[in-house]
């Protein structure tokens, strides 16, 4: 052979990691190749214990491995993938420390990118919805879930923000949603033990589903056994309810019904990585890459695709669902394939139907099917769960680990740390519905705002009488005269048709007022136009562009 | 007495919590007070222990207590103090999830603030350096080391960065820099046997320090020992060496040495806490509040002032050094006197010397100056502080979390996982000295360029010819083209005078330039009036201001 062969390995999921796993056999066997796995982080998620994060019963870490030492040799890129060029057999990532493009040419390429949540085309989820997906999400949920405690605890005039504050609300009832909700519900009851101004019958943990009854993966005994466990810790469980929006205020309900809360997580829905959408393969259902039974990208054989992204086949001719077990399996078989493929030797085929489900249900609780068609529930389900998960886990380290913080968590209460690591949000998005308020007369005025769509009105009042100053539309600013002259606002702002809007914080602001004189200009002449004068606060007509 | 008098603590650090747990004291005794804590994190930082998230010893989380834990009679606001107003008696804090102001009245006022690293007036140092204060700091830091390795790994063409990448430099040769130096050597040089593609020799931790031996708070005995272990285990010392100013590529020696790196660590200097400059008290050595021997605020009998923010005379009159052992007790004695106070009762007063000085260095060793000038290092001590620290840690579960973290520390690798939260960076700053290149001709455009001060010329290299294109000024903007157009950097931008620059990364960019016409309009100005075409994608000027 002239060169070593290299397969390049788009992924760090299950798929990626145990198809570089196999492959890393094969090199300790005397094959002669280089793996090169991307992945944009450097660790890899043992997505089954992510829900524990929010509860801090593992540490933190304990959840994720460090790749390098799952992978002592291949080469790891901590990077995103920018581009696939299937002609040119070239992978390029996003730039690091010095902006220089990086190329990495291959001649196996193992697409296993796994799926990403996208809320685009469903109003307001982008910007406040919670998505749950990886150790990120897990610890900006828990950080905000302990911010939204330690302010109610506090807020002791505004009725209505403190309900907000306390109402959790959780959309997809499928394994992952009612897991999430599962940890959510026993983490807030717990920890608000600790705060003196909170009254347990104030929370609410909502559950939303369209279907009938949750966990559509299992049989019914086993799903109405979850929602009975669930009812009884706390749960709301509202079926065949969909949502349909949201905003920084609310959950909003097919129907128009809605629930005020400040904390809104979405499981669904998820889709392949956007990257595959260019790519010239065939897409199966929910654009995800075809494969045949070899694992192969439909049409070719140097390209493979596995795990989430990809729609393989099981032995019945179903698609794979996707769970831990079936990447594993696909990945050995992908592995083995492609040194059979590099010595031109026969194919293996993946003949796989599952093993079971499981589910955990928090306070060692859940629901597992077995093979054979059994069906267990309780204590039992969950001592099966963390004894099959922790010998899953990979690594003796990690186990230990993870077993020591299962151990002292029986005898500890709940962590409530909130970990910031600090670091300006930057220029943000929030969406409003018809009748919510943006921003109340006499509040701080600590952000700016640019209406991308949609309509306000400005309403201030004197000595109890309401007057109308103006509507805001597309291409309006408001909200900058609190900035400038340091004041709290001197009027109302509320959304009067479905609005989206630009956010620049106080700080981002005053940086960029500063130093960009034409948008300092374009400021000033927004001021001097305002009807109400200097003292108004709120916006109003930016001039003509 | 007519309501409950109300306490107002500021700060969560040693002195805020310890005097808050002895009011709580008092509390259980029958007194009839109000305990109000305010502290912009809900988590008590056990300081001592803080070096160690770098390596991840210990759990991220035991190296923190939640307040609330701490103090369940304690009513705790998790906000940022905005203003005080001794005369009307408030405290105002920062708006939470809406921006309401936020007012807490006080009949005492207890001011720990602690002190804050504050770079501001060191040329590069608050863009480019890492304070090491608070968790946040450690975090940030770990996670900057770690993908620092991963890309070094993976960085084989460029020599230059190569070795950037590969030093690690910390200033400041203090207790506070011993430790985070020994920690960040420990911690690179396990990890990095993990990165087949690192030579271990390649790695460069280096200490600097200003006077003629590091660790001037302990005896020259102690600090020689300390100076060898550190050596010997591959830190290099650069002692009468001081840090005058960092760019994003270097450190940079006064007398004009310079070392490439891209991690830079200060642990100098600190400052009381900015809101107290604006206090009408009066201030000593380094602006830190007068206290008297009761704690007091000089001239107030209801501001009382304590730990790293105030200088507290000791026994023999020389102010107390920032320890904790010291604001523990200054803690004890103001909580005494404000009961005593309420009440008419005589004051106490503070009265301790110090009880000795402890410092880690890793792996294993310390050093540590016990009561009667007992002088310990090595093992020993190592074995001493981390008895006595885990004694002091407040809480059993916390102590039972340590301890088990220690003992599986002895057994398992160290973590090198990254742990990012995401997140845009938004606008920030950069500073560049003479000769730095800011970008060259080739490189991918990530970000656009606003000089706030200093100069940079544009130069263009055309068949290995290299031609001046013009110079850049005060209110230029560059590097925008590269991003309108999605091509590479046309030219390459060096520096000419020191020069600080504002950034706009490329998602800011493109989210600002689509929704504010005026900047747009702007770039586009730039754009037409570009000597050097379309193609350029460097700068130029400006049009006229």
């Amino acid at each position: 052979m002239k060169q070593r062969p290299r397969v390049v390995i788009l992924g760090g999921g299950f798929a990626g990691i145990y198809a570089a796993m196999e492959l890393e056999k094969a090199v300790r066997k005397g094959e002669d190749i280089e793996i090169v796995l991307v992945n944009k982080e450097n660790y890899f998620v043992f997505q089954p214990m992510l829900p524990e994060v929010i509860s801090g019963t593992i540490g933190i870490l304990d959840v994720v491995s460090p790749i390098r030492r799952l992978l002592p040799r291949t080469d790891l890129h901590v990077r995103d993938v920018e581009e696939i060029d299937l002609e040119k057999k070239l992978v390029i990532t996003s730039p690091g420390f010095r902006p220089h493009p990086h190329v990495i040419p291959f001649d196996h390429l193992v697409l296993a990118l796994g799926s990403v949540t996208d809320f685009r085309g469903l109003r307001g989820l982008p910007e406040h919805a919670f998505p749950f997906k990886n150790l990120g999400d897990a610890l900006n949920l828990r950080n905000h879930v302990i911010r939204a405690l330690d302010e109610a605890s506090i807020e002791r005039h505004d009725e209505t923000l403190r309900k907000q504050l306390l109402t959790f609300v959780v959309a997809g009832g499928g394994f992952s949603g009612v897991e999430v909700v599962a940890e959510l519900n026993d983490f807030v009851r717990e920890v608000a033990r600790s705060y003196p101004g909170l009254d347990p019958r104030e929370i609410r943990i909502v559950l939303l589903h369209g279907g009938e009854r949750i966990l559509p993966e299992v049989a019914e005994r086993l799903a109405l056994f979850a929602q009975d466990i669930l009812m009884r810790r706390g749960v709301e469980i509202r079926l065949k309810t969909v949502l349909e929006a949201a905003t920084g205020d609310a959950a909003i309900l097919r129907g128009g019904e809605t629930i005020p809360t400040k904390t809104l997580v979405s499981t669904v829905p998820s889709f392949p990585h956007p990257l595959l959408e260019a790519l010239p393969l065939a897409k199966g259902k929910n654009r995800r890459l075809l494969a045949n039974r070899h694992l192969q990208a439909e049409g070719r054989t140097d390209v493979w695709a596995l795990g989430d992204c990809a729609v393989v086949p099981q032995t019945d001719g179903t698609p794979s669902p996707p769970t831990a077990q079936h990447a594993i399996r696909q990945a050995a078989v992908a592995a083995h394939n492609i040194v059979a493929t590099l010595h031109g030797r026969a194919l293996r085929t993946f003949d796989f139907k599952g093993l079971g489900k499981m589910g955990a249900l928090g306070h060692r609780s859940a629901i597992a099917e077995l093979p054979g068609g059994i069906k267990v529930s309780g204590f039992l389900a969950w001592w099966i769960w963390r004894s099959i998960y922790l010998v899953k886990l990979p690594g003796w380290g990690r186990r230990l680990r993870v077993a020591s913080a299962w151990s002292l968590d029986l005898l500890l209460p709940a962590e409530l740390v909130q970990l910031k690591l600090g670091g300006s949000r930057g220029v943000t998005q929030e969406h409003f519905e018809p009748g919510q308020e943006v921003f109340r007369q006499g509040d701080l005025g600590d952000r700016v705002y640019l209406v991308m769509s949609g309509q306000a009105e400005v309403w201030r009042s004197v000595d109890g009488v309401e007057e109308c100053l103006g509507q805001l539309e597309p291409g309006d600013w408001f909200g900058e005269m609190a900035l400038l002259n340091e004041t709290t606002r001197g009027a109302t702002v509320r959304c009067t048709k479905a609005m989206d809007a630009l956010i620049l914080p106080k700080s981002e602001f005053s940086v960029l007022a500063a130093n960009l004189p034409d948008l300092r200009r374009s400021f000033e002449r927004v001021m001097e136009g305002r009807r109400g004068g200097a003292g108004m606060g709120v916006g109003g007509k930016r001039d003509s562009v």
